[in-house]
């Protein structure tokens, strides 16, 4: 029956907002795929009988039993994209969060609590730059008024973006009452990593690794590429080059992950010894110093590197996320529950780790096989995915069925 | 006179298409810039009372004596630049030509040969990404139909271009008549590396070195930067890093030039690690198995990285342009002419390049002291460029006054 109900759930949004082309999706906030999987969650809220709610900043809720709470235990995810995503990073969440529910009634559950299932909108900041969007400004930690100055790469704004969709932004921003109505947040999600094993296929987070994104501008000088005797060279891209091989090394030694994955290059001519180089760097650390001073040893060796090459290198932290600890009574009564599963950190951001400095809140990994996430080729194995449902069935039964 | 002469035209093209936020000039083929450089050449013909000619390929003409030659001297450049290039790459050879012929007429020069001043349509390519389309069609290096499919970066074909422009561009083509008429070309250009000096601010071209175009692609995998391990990574960012500094090295220790200045990644996201990366390698050496080698070198590098890195190289050729030596007996009278002035080869393409393989040709390079091309800093002193303007002037007095 579960299964039946999760297989027809997956089948149904397999196909929204893929691309042919890449095999990815592009479930962008406020765009037609994710008005489409919009409409897929209310359908599958009204079709079990759960109340529908459109809160003030977008995100959606079913709920069984009274919305005002109190003491409500909530699950659920998201269901929008990276560019070019896979297909379980948000989704398996929220169509495990209806199958665990199906499961639990098919189990003749009786819930002491208000149970809720939320997709929160614009999880991965794809469209605005800004992630966790939707969860962010319910827990007041990204204010109405930058919300509005955000835009896109074609400078839509964002309330111009929800208006556009049908949605009314007047009223975003903080929502606390409607916090203080839940008693726990529980999400699933599929690993982004290959720590879980075939034997154990679901673990518990126990943190999300402080992480941040800081920008390194590296300053040469245009030129010709085909004239341009070498010692009158200022080429940044020499620098650029030595810094994205120091980040891995440096990471490396440390433990921790530095990866440059975007760059922009001026002019970016063939012929043109490159005048100003933009890179990117991601880095994460299991705790915050190892990541502060990962940041410094690689900030040093693009310094040093730079010197050599008459590069002036100008280093911008664009964002920081300390360590999220989840709430260690919740973490340890799921585990407890699910019986001596792994319990592990994770580098990635959640909803979840948005929510966890306000209410209590938990994660949920199902194995990922491949580790391979944020790419078309992203996979876990359907029998992982039933194991993750009937964990988390488990999980909401003890902390709603008190 | 042929001071006060120079600068009128000087300052008369300095506004024309400078971008007043970099400075530096956006004369495009067939755009509104380009079309008012042509404006200004055909007013410099008719106020000189020289016969003005448009060519079948778009480039200008400005005559003295009979366009039909035979044995016509020629000289001229380009009008066009690379985007935010210089004020000297192209126009001092122009203004210098029209200069050169005052200066000539205020000697009282009595020519034997007919003279034209030539302004070459498209020489930098910045439109079309085809260098010296202009003379490459005349010479008929570049074929008609190949020509007829350039588009541009928002898809506009080159005929629709020319005919946007107002100009007809259906006899396009191998222009043999033309070439039958003239005895040499002669071009000035602002030299582009920093060999001639002080002592020494005019040099004639021995040759153009051989150079090329090699496209690199680094396939790796799209994965999650904050998650994916170490050991579960393809990064294809740390091996184009790699091959940025083997192309420095290498080519350094082989006395050559090897730039990496355009890169493009996908998907170019911040906390993405990248799934392709295709960098493009500039490399120019003084002869042609040097080159080769060099390239090798740099393939070599990448490959074996790549191993390491689980990333797939490919390596594509996407122009090569064999060495140019320029008529040597043309060369050795201007050096004679001029007086024991430096011979020097260069690592930039020209139209003199093109057309030496059909008509004697030669250049003149006028000296640059920072050395910095294809930039908004170009730069050359007053008094050099005067002193090429003379040069000039020595040199078609010798050829067309015999």
């Amino acid at each position: 029956m579960t299964e039946d109900s999760f297989r027809r759930m997956w089948s149904e949004l397999l196909p929204v907002g893929r691309s042919a082309a890449s095999g990815g999706y592009r479930r962008f906030a406020w765009n037609s795929a994710d008005a489409e999987c919009r409409a897929w969650f209310e359908e599958q809220a009204r079709s079990r009988g759960l109340t529908y709610e459109l809160d003030r900043n977008g995100n959606q809720w079913a709920w069984l039993g009274d919305p005002q709470g109190p003491g409500a235990v909530v699950t659920g995810s998201h269901l929008d994209s990276v560019p070019d995503g896979g297909a379980y990073d948000g989704p398996l969440g929220v169509v495990s969060s209806f199958a665990a529910l199906d499961e639990l009634r098919s189990r003749g559950a009786e819930f002491d609590k208000p149970l809720a299932i939320v997709n929160f909108g614009d999880e991965e900041g794809a469209r605005f730059g800004v992630a966790c969007i939707g969860s962010r400004l319910t827990a007041g930690v990204l204010g109405r008024e930058q919300a509005y100055e955000l835009r896109d790469a074609d400078g839509v704004r964002l309330p111009d973006a929800m208006e556009t969709a049908g949605y009314d932004p007047a009223a975003i921003g903080a929502d606390d009452d409607r916090l203080a109505r839940i008693g726990a947040f529980v999400e699933l999600h599929v690993e982004q990593g290959r720590y879980l094993t075939e034997e154990h296929p679901v673990g518990v987070a126990s943190a999300i690794w402080p992480h941040g994104r800081w920008r390194f501008d590296f300053h040469g000088e245009a030129n010709h590429a085909g004239t341009t005797r070498v010692e009158d060279r200022r080429d940044p891209m020499l620098t650029y080059a030595e810094t994205v091989l120091a980040a891995r090394t440096k990471a490396q030694l440390a433990g921790a992950l530095a990866t440059f994955g975007k760059v922009a290059v001026e002019p970016n001519g063939t012929n043109a010894i490159a005048s100003l180089i933009r890179g990117w760097l991601d880095s994460r650390a299991a705790d915050e110093a190892t990541l502060e001073y990962v940041v410094e040893e690689i900030r040093q060796a693009a310094y040093e590197r730079g010197e050599r090459d008459g590069v002036r290198v100008e280093l911008t932290r664009e964002s920081y996320t300390p360590v999220v600890d989840f709430d260690v009574p919740l973490r340890d009564r799921l585990a407890k529950r699910l019986g001596g599963v792994p319990v592990l950190p994770t580098g990635a951001g959640h909803d979840a780790g948005i929510l966890a400095s306000v209410i209590p809140t938990a994660m949920l990994f199902v194995r990922n096989p491949s580790g391979i996430s944020h790419s078309p080729a992203e996979y876990a194995e359907e029998t992982d995915c039933l194991t993750g449902v009937t964990a988390l069935a488990d999980v909401l039964e003890d902390l709603a069925c008190e």
